[in-house]
């Protein structure tokens, strides 16, 4: 069994609206990778275990989009956003807006670090423009859902 | 002949590495965000005079994706993105990256504020990861850039 941490780091920024999450997996960057860009993988872990997530559509390369749905019950919860860089193995950066919230949108940024061992360390980054929203997401409860996700990747890359 | 200014004011935001240009233009939104989507009359104003604009792709809709090059004499500059929202006469949210300047990425918003009498004011906000960078763009000529493009995009709505 490894002996690492598998804790989510999640470290506000001091200077910019942006916010970093880091976590280290036991699967090389190839199958991490996977895991983010299929969309019948990508449904087995992002969120909370509590919520079904519904595709509707799942295009992961550079200059691709996407929508889904997280279901709650009887509550639904649009996401959607472009990918403006998909970088096997390597890199994503897509931009992000939760539909019930307006016209905030945040650029997001996944590297896929290769730790040799099979292993990888995720380094996530997400920006707004402004510090309130960024804060706002800090305290409401996004971060149980980021570890809750992680948690179920851990799982899947496991199977 | 209009009486108010056509000055584009560049800011820098204090608080996030954020650049904010507002101009006013002698056109409706409907005119003006059409120059912006539609290639054919994009090439004819965006960006220095002396740089000729070559479409590699350009599909301006939520989800659509973009490159084009600026090509200067011998040099060619290129640079892609993708579309996160697209709301006809209103608004325009996109990624944009330089290709000459790594996975440098910024966030940009264009909105299109109805002046009435046939005028609009654009408000347009790039925002990247670091006010280093921001702060490069800003000595960088690039403001030179903007303004002579927006001075050719006046010549473009008056024909």
């Amino acid at each position: 069994m490894p002996t690492h941490t598998r804790e989510t780091e999640i470290v506000a920024d001091p200077t910019v609206p942006l916010i970093r999450m880091t976590r280290e997996f036991d699967a090389p960057p190839e199958k991490v990778f996977r895991a983010h860009v299929d969309p019948d993988l990508l449904v087995q872990w992002l969120g909370p275990a509590k919520n079904e997530m519904v595709i509707d559509h799942f295009d992961c390369r550079t200059g691709g989009s996407y929508r889904y749905l997280h279901v709650d019950g009887d509550a639904q919860y649009g996401f959607h956003g472009s990918f403006h860089e998909v970088r096997p193995f390597e890199l994503i950066i897509q931009t992000f807006t939760f539909e019930g919230a307006g016209d905030g949108v945040s650029l997001e940024k996944v590297v896929f670090e290769d730790l040799g061992d099979g292993r990888t360390r995720l380094v996530s980054t997400a920006m707004v423009d402004s510090f309130e929203e960024r804060d706002a997401w800090l305290v409401n409860g996004m971060q149980e859902g980021v570890r809750e996700g992680y948690q179920r990747l851990d799982t899947l890359l496991a199977s």
